[in-house]
């Protein structure tokens, strides 16, 4: 007999459906708050360059974030082809994790607006700490529920967790810079999202973010 | 011979399609009203945290409508997985179900701009109640029209019905706390909320929610 | 040997997938000028309901775009349903019918702006005009280029003719409507899209709506 | 045993699914800029029709991002239609792509509101120029490492890149003629947006736009 949310390979489907649907959302929006510069304050075409070039913090954090939401991607999609079957917790567990990918468009603004503020990178920090602790909740809760794909080995689900705390790891040392100035920890995770977005193939980059 | 709009599965995928992509749409939105604090009123660190802690009544409504959305998003989900084949009127019914959830920014929002007013949270579950109806509407014309899969017993249609109906009924509770005070309203609809949420499997909570 | 751009089920797939993305970000989008009212202008239980109910021509215009989006749809897939094969035109084709969608929440929000003008009921008008117009030239070029299902008869292709056409007389004699009162061209446009969206089986107006 | 983030078709659906996306998205944004005229400027019919007619450039632009939407909605697709398989990399540099699509509503605002500006022709020109550059970067990384289906012969894999270069230098020609007048670019380039979209069989264009 049927019945009603039943690990199915629609569940699956709709999983990977609604999680496409904000990534690609959160990508768009985060560019909706590089606003054109009013017609009133320029007058010459000097003035208009000007005026495009004081965007750069925005275009700044786009860039990064635009990276986070890569690596994130990249994330969920890795575990989600380990997962072989799923039940509406580890569902939910996959909805929070868009929340929080929802949120980076908020994050991503105030960092733009504050950069100069330890406020403003601590949030970002925090925002990519629970996209992490999501991720990591999730991965764990498949992994004690038996819901992990049978051809994934030890080691492999070893490493999913491995690469979770490694990568906050280095954000943790980036969000701790602003100690110094949050200059320097944006600089520090923008470099760390680089290197990820790279996936560098050079052996010691490859042993550092797992 | 072939005829315009017959039942298909091209036409439940499309279902799927734009429902997965409302949802990810207002799960996003919730969010864009959570507006980053203006430069000028901030002049320190503590006068942003001060600013980002003022934000908090936005993040409290959007965690509510995070797991609203969370609940439909299951609930449409179980209904959609029972039924077998659909025509233009359910599928209607399933687009009505969608203009409500387009509407729940709008809700979302009013309650956080008026989380003191009883009228807003009366919209709030003038909105719930909206989405409950055109839920139960879906399931009785599919019933009705011979639509739900071979192999779901009588039990189970009944289930679907119960669950509407009692979510209704603790959310008609919720919203009649507002008589006393539309914060205490706020805080049970919640409650009920993240109990469907997490999906308990303890017995009492369990027979509570269906 | 493969080439570019060769007519394939993903080809077709890709179109679905575009298609409900913008029917879904219209949907939501027509919902986003329904603006919360000022906290400042509110200073009771029924100021705010006063000005919720000051809302109302927005919740008619939605609505009646609502309702619009919906017949769109429907007749989008209808006509995909039947198309056998694409080719990089007959996608462009389809790429300009979802640029009129796209458009559609500018007519709206027009329209719920300025209800007593003759020009906003005249572009939401030409709005169904041109929407219509792509639908119809799609299917001639389908039509004319062996495109449609071999398993569609000739009474079917003109069937599909034929609704479009009907459902544009029955629109224009609402825009024409204008010419006494705006107001009487949107409650017949309302009214017919209402029509549409019940899909009756009347035959009366089965007959009428083709 | 399987590892994370195998090539796999999965991953190929899931490139599918934030493209069409994004692309849904920048489509419906690109119209958000065409605001509504202000009630109160609005007493007439006549001052209406003015407001709406004064709206032409946003139309123009829009007209123009939107062919440009189509022609390298069309350019992914073929690409990603010869392409066997996918590891990160290639992802992550259609993930590229994807940051110009979306950054193609801004460029379009700011052409809008800055119509006479040579700078504004030349950051919109950029954005065609960056959407090039990384479609070709992926084509190549493919042609590089094995990903192309193998049944793509030698002159298609060549094509491939030609029509990349030629596009990319009538553009250029476009993006200079803002030395004359920036009208004239504009003009041009919605001239050779106009002929890509149509797709012309006529042999001399055909050649032209390879």
């Amino acid at each position: 007999m049927k019945r009603p949310l039943e690990p199915s390979a629609e569940g699956r489907g709709r999983i990977v459906g609604i999680t496409d649907g904000v990534f690609a959302i959160a990508l768009t929006l985060i560019v909706l708050e590089i606003r054109v510069p009013s017609h009133e304050a320029v007058h010459s075409e000097g003035e208009l360059l000007g005026a495009i070039l004081a965007l750069a913090p925005r275009f700044l954090t786009y860039a990064l974030s635009f990276l986070t939401l890569t690596i994130f991607w990249f994330g969920q999609q890795a575990q989600h082809g380990l997962i072989a079957k799923s039940d509406r917790r580890l569902a939910t567990l996959n909805l929070c994790f868009l929340a929080f990918i929802a949120l980076l468009p908020f994050s991503t603004d105030l960092l733009a607006d504050f950069l100069e503020f330890r406020i403003a990178v601590l949030v970002y920090w925090l925002n990519l700490l629970m996209l992490g602790a999501t991720l990591f909740a999730s991965w764990w809760y498949a992994d004690r529920n038996d819901m992990i794909a049978e051809d994934v080995d030890a080691e492999t689900r070893r490493t999913v967790y491995n690469r979770i705390v490694k990568a906050q790891a280095l954000w943790a040392v980036g969000a701790a810079l602003c100690l110094i100035t949050p200059l320097l920890s944006i600089g520090f995770i923008l470099l760390v999202q680089l290197i990820y977005a790279a996936a560098p193939r050079a052996s010691l980059l490859r042993k550092l973010i797992g």
